[in-house]
């Protein structure tokens, strides 16, 4: 009998539970052993619902219960899901999140105290909801040396940006039926300043390399400020706006950004849409591989975490080496990075020309039939070379990177 | 230390070579130890390559040496792969193979063999080849019940149709640019007429059901009579005809399947072009995943059979415990599997629309500009009601199933 303990009976906690009790016939034959949930912790109570039966209110309860062999955190927010977790770990059993707060901020050490005990913290469910990918960026690209990882990491901005394409419209429109539809939070912030996916890039770059990328070093552009015009632009060049995050290896350093991109047709993230992600890793044997999935939701998420649970199982005492030191990465400074630049002026060709081409050089005019702006892409610059002539310019009403 | 010994050096096995040598560093330390190829097994010799220093002739050398933990079995075909892999399993050696023949056929015995000597038979390789797949499939995907498993197989059919689709031309022009580029072989069967892709479909079926599907009892169809007209057709529909091999869950048995499809936009796998594969999996928690990357080619293919080698190397005497026993697998018979058809006749409208109306009822007419055919789709019947009503018609010039 493997006996499991939920903290946390919120969207993907109660997943769980649904989970393991439907599909239970079957995990407990994939495990070789019979699966349980003992435990339920949450300070509420669920009048009518049968988790009534296992739910606790008093953390130690499950902490000392020797029976419990893997601990599920589903709480969210760093304390005291990180007190509840250590402790877990500390106690010898396995644990799974879905908190990718707690593991961008304290995954090295977690890591570390699950070797020292011979158990495992697993956290599929923070990248990707669904999507499979730090399980396989362990074990099925282990071979590889990561060259570059992209991903359309957050769901609610990537349907902001679909319903933007599909439908024209402004930016602060498709947000209101965002939040209308419940995909985005009454404070959007989180997602549309791309920090929620700057999380998520730490920890996947962190992992790719076995070094810690700090969130708040990853170099972060949300979409905002994407208008209605950006789109018709994006269309007249037979490109998509989307936002990425990337770790890209560039000579001994790793350039790790969250910034909006316009790609074109070939690219293999092209016609990821809606609530959709995905996640695009580059080896340098196994070239192009991409993953594909709802990067959110109850039962998604929930089966993710899942996953890591039948994993724990069948490795109930033996650590599988994840490599995390707490060493730092080292990153390329947001100024070195290099990209195409999308610009856009509200000034006349006839006036902006000249300058355009002292500070850039050769560019290609993009004609979207705005007259009253010059728009145009460059060769490969730096953010410097971006940031110095853009002051020198005086009238860049936006720009977006080509991927 | 880990020693390898890798049986074969062709194409793979070459390339799990170059992939230990070059990234050795890397994968040793994702290892936790030193990872070394001790031997290479080839009836060859290979003047002036270095792997003249590891080469044996014997397999008798690596089964009996004690030190060699792990098994690379690229040499392909039944005999003596066979032998060679039961031979390593039994004397307590972890083995990895590439070999889908040897999966598909002998599995469930070898995977049983694994078990009872506490070692692993991976075989990440056998299906997609850089494509992680197999062990998504048995780790990231077992909290759910699959209810669908589809897949772009192989790479030559799908680059022969994509021809077809971006340049025109025929079925045998656009097969023999593939043979020319070296992506399909001089006899082009195996791929052409579906059963490499019926390989890889059992094996995926079997891994995500539990038991066994044998390649034999696929319902097979390949892609040798789509015509340069099919394309035009596909393309009036705004589809494109792609082939699947497909397991789908229907009540208690499982539909499995190699036939061409129209797929739209809308399909997950409808930008899957040239000699890329992908495959998507539709689980009854997680919903919709899809895997994407090279689905041959030395490195991608070496690349995952390695990953097998990192799982084995963290998992020496440890069995991961493999659901797929030998039971076979109730499948849908052929003739009651469901599809909408469309359905081409080489006779003119107003001779055939009263008989076709007879047979099928309500259809939707495609107009592709042949006058001197009738084209359309059915609602969904089931391949022996195309059957009979096909005698009935005796005018039909080709049928594809939508998807």
């Amino acid at each position: 009998m493997i006996n499991v303990a939920v903290l946390g009976y919120g969207t993907v906690g109660s997943g769980v539970v649904e989970i393991i009790n439907t599909n239970n016939a079957l995990i407990s034959k994939r495990i070789g052993d019979v699966i349980k949930v003992k435990y339920v912790l949450d300070l509420r109570e669920f009048e009518g619902d049968p988790v009534q039966e296992v739910l606790v209110h008093d953390y130690n309860i499950i902490k000392d219960d020797p029976e419990v062999d893997i601990v599920v955190e589903t709480m969210g927010g760093l304390h005291p899901a990180y007190e509840f977790v250590k402790d877990a770990l500390l106690a010898g059993k396995n644990v799974c999140t879905s908190n990718k707060a707690l593991v961008a901020d304290f995954g090295p050490e977690l890591l570390q105290i699950a070797k020292d005990k011979k158990v495992n913290f697993l956290f599929e469910a923070s990248v990707g909801g669904g999507i499979p990918i730090i399980r396989p960026l362990k074990t099925s690209l282990a071979p590889d040396e990561i060259e570059e990882i992209s991903g359309i990491l957050n769901g609610t901005t990537n349907y902001i940006l679909t319903k933007m394409t599909d439908e024209g419209g402004e930016f602060a429109e498709a947000l209101k039926d965002a939040q209308d539809k419940g995909y985005a939070e009454r404070n959007p912030e989180a997602d549309i300043e791309g920090y929620d996916a700057a999380r998520k890039i730490a920890i996947l770059v962190s992992l790719a390399y076995g070094k810690t990328v700090s969130f708040e070093d990853v170099y972060t552009e949300g979409i905002t400020n994407i208008s209605d015009r950006d789109i018709v632009y994006a269309k007249a060049l037979k490109k998509k706006i989307k936002i990425f995050g990337t770790g890209k290896k560039v000579g001994d350093k790793v350039s790790v950004r969250v910034w909006p991109v316009l790609i074109g047709k070939e690219h293999p993230l092209y016609n990821v849409d809606g609530v959709y992600n995905a996640i695009l890793v580059r080896g340098n044997m196994v070239d192009d591989v991409m993953f594909y999935g709802q990067g959110a939701g109850k039962l998604p998420t929930a089966s993710a975490v899942v996953s890591d649970v039948i994993e724990a199982a069948k490795h109930l005492h033996i650590n599988i080496n994840t490599v995390w030191s707490d060493e730092k990465l080292e990153l390329v400074p947001a100024k070195q990075m290099k990209a195409q630049y999308f610009i856009r002026l509200n000034k006349k060709k006839d006036v902006a020309e000249e300058k355009v081409k002292k500070l850039f050089g050769d560019v290609t005019v993009v004609d979207a039939g705005f007259e009253d702006e010059y728009a145009f892409i460059t060769g490969e610059i730096t953010e410097g070379t971006y940031r110095e002539a853009s002051k020198d310019l005086d009238s860049v009403v936006n720009k977006i990177r080509l991927d």
